[in-house]
Order: structure tokens, then C-alpha cells, then sequence
């Protein structure tokens, strides 16, 4: 019997857009499942003293490069979006919701779904009506879900999910955990491979 | 004919380290040499408004363990040293007056003895004494390398090379770059690789 891999996210990551659409299926190889978490970036950033990686002075620029050429060279499709970063309460608030509501499968799918929105497609994310329609196209009720995303409970929700990831020493995103063990980045997914496989590297 | 890699390295990163333990054996299974260049990240951080990884609130504590857990997954001795991070413009200067005075392949002999020194064995490489001591094993005269680390020309060949990286974009290191192609990070030898192997990703 072995635990889920703890995948956390931010909707507007680049990385941790790669690495969804990577992560369920490398568990799966070893027999295991995954729960997605997502955070809020721009409040951890404060905790640790960080800026999104593309504001940054020779950084910025570089880190545009490496996306798209990380992309093609793991074959997903990726386009910078025009507004980015961008706000991401909205769509974290209601995969809690659905969650809750739905279970984790159906909030998996409609997280997929926003991150290519946004990753793909150029949806700009922030706003609560491309949430809302993104959560349609998953077969969910619109107005049910735009009431939901707005309960003071999920809310309070989605900050006590933050402050618990902090607590657990989540800084970035992707960061993976497995049984404890913690990753930072598609760029670990070797070594996480090998953890899933053989155990404690 | 092909041109060789640019490798840019700190003596007191630690992902340099592995970098450079790796990088001359896997640019010469396709066919290329690595030109090194030590630089000083101190300067160029201020550049790019970045501390060390390893100062910072929760990324800190990951980076140890990251470390050393890249380090036993590469196979390759790893212990963070005591006195971390270290000045490194002694060392510095001393690879770039060993490199005009005896050519590159002594230098970057130099360069990795001072690497292992620092990262395997806690030699405290900020010190002029150690740095004339690793000279001292590459075959080298220890006075001639005491006085050519501190001539006015040396200083300013470093300080010329740091603004010259900091011109191409250099804003950490490992810094690698493949016919003006850039990477940065021990964790993109995978996307180096190929390449070096197939032509721009």
C-alpha cells in the first residue's frame, strides 16, 4: 500500500504547467496516485523573499528561452501567455469547491483544464467568467460553481491549504512530495523517477 | 570544425561543482572542448538582485538537501562545506594567471583540484594560502602563483571577464552556452546533451 505523491501547483507556474501534465502518469508507472494542491504563489513568494522568475533582470529573459525549449523538449505544448503572471484565487477557489463537491478526479480534470487554458490557448485565467466557463466545459454547473468559488468557507479554505503548504516548507512550484521526501521542479522528475522506483535516493 | 562550450562557474557554487565534474566528459563524446570561465557570482548577483540559494527563508534548508541528494544521485563526493559560501576571487585569479602562463588544460586542472578541495575535502578555498597550496599540487611554483594572483592585470582580466559574462547574460551558474545557446543549471545537462548531439532543441 503506498501514498499519494502531494503535487502542489499555482495555476499561473510555467513549470508547474509542464509538470501536470506529466506527474499523474509517472506515479501511475509505479503504482501510485496523486493529490493536487493548489497554491498561491504570490503569497509564498512573500514568505520567502522571491520574485516570479520572469521579472527578474537577465533571469526574465532567460527563463522565457528555457520554458519554451523545456516544452518542446518534453513534446507539450506551450505558449507564454499575454497577461502572465496572472491572479489565480479564482480558479484555485473553485478546484477546492469542486473538489469538495465533485471529488478529486473531476477537480484534477477541470485543474488540467485551466492550465492548458491559460498554457495553450492563451485564456486569461484571473477573470471569475473564464473559471467559470472552463468548469462548463468539465460538465459542471456554471452558476453553482461561481457561487461556490465565492463561500467565505472556501475562501478560508484555500488560505489554510496555503498556510499548510508553507508550513511544510513549500516555496516554488512544482514541488513534489513523496512519502515526505520533498522536490522542487520539472526538472527533478529524474530524481523522482528514481525515488518512485527504488525508494529514498 | 566545432566551437567549444563556454562553461561559467563560481568556485563556490556547488551546482558548478557537479557541473563541472561532468562537463568536459560529455562535451568530448560529441566532439568538443570547454573553454572555463570563473566568475564572481557576488557581483553578479547584485546585478540580478539574487542571493545565494542557500541564504534564503525555506529554499535554504531544500537546497542542502538537494544538494547532496543530486550529488549521490550523479555519483559524484559531495559535502557542503563549513565556511559556505566562500569568497572566491583569489581562486579566480589565480586560474586566470595560470591559464596565460601555462595554458587552459593546467588551469582547468587547477580549477577542478580547487572544486574538490573545497567541495569534498572543506578546504577553505578563500584564503590566498590554500589557493597557492592546490597550485603547489598541480606541479606549479607556489611563490610565482602567490604574486601573479594579486597583479593589477589579473585583478582587472577578472574584472573584465565578470562584466563581460554579466554583457552575455550570465546571472548564475553553472552557465553554459553552445554556440550562443544558453543554459543554465546543472539540471539542464539532459537539454545540453542533446544538443550537442542533434543541434539547437
Amino acid at each position: 500500500m503506498t501514498t499519494p505523491v502531494q503535487f502542489y501547483f499555482d495555476f499561473s507556474s510555467p513549470y508547474a504547467y509542464l509538470a501536470a501534465m506529466k506527474i499523474d502518469e509517472l506515479a501511475a508507472k509505479y503504482g501510485r496516485e496523486v493529490d493536487w494542491h493548489p497554491v498561491l504563489l504570490g503569497i509564498i513568494f512573500k514568505t520567502t523573499e522571491t520574485k516570479p522568475l520572469v521579472a527578474l533582470p537577465l533571469k526574465g529573459p532567460y527563463s522565457r528561452l528555457d520554458l519554451a525549449r523545456s516544452a518542446r523538449f518534453h513534446n507539450i505544448p506551450f505558449a507564454l501567455p499575454t497577461v502572465f503572471p496572472s491572479a489565480t484565487q479564482h480558479a484555485a477557489r473553485a478546484m477546492l469547491w469542486i473538489q469538495n463537491q465533485h471529488g478529486s478526479a473531476v477537480a484534477k480534470q477541470f485543474a488540467r483544464k485551466v492550465l492548458q487554458a491559460y498554457f495553450v490557448d492563451d485564456v486569461a485565467i484571473g477573470a471569475i467568467e473564464s473559471v467559470v466557463a472552463i468548469a462548463q466545459q468539465c460538465q459542471l454547473d456554471g452558476p453553482q460553481v461561481e457561487a461556490g468559488l465565492q463561500q467565505t468557507e472556501i475562501k478560508d479554505l484555500l488560505k489554510a491549504e496555503v498556510d499548510h503548504a508553507i508550513s511544510l516548507g513549500v516555496f516554488g512550484a512544482p514541488y513534489i512530495m513523496i512519502d515526505g521526501e520533498p522536490f522542487w521542479g520539472f526538472d527533478r522528475f529524474d530524481q523522482i523517477e528514481a525515488t518512485l522506483k527504488n525508494g529514498k535516493i
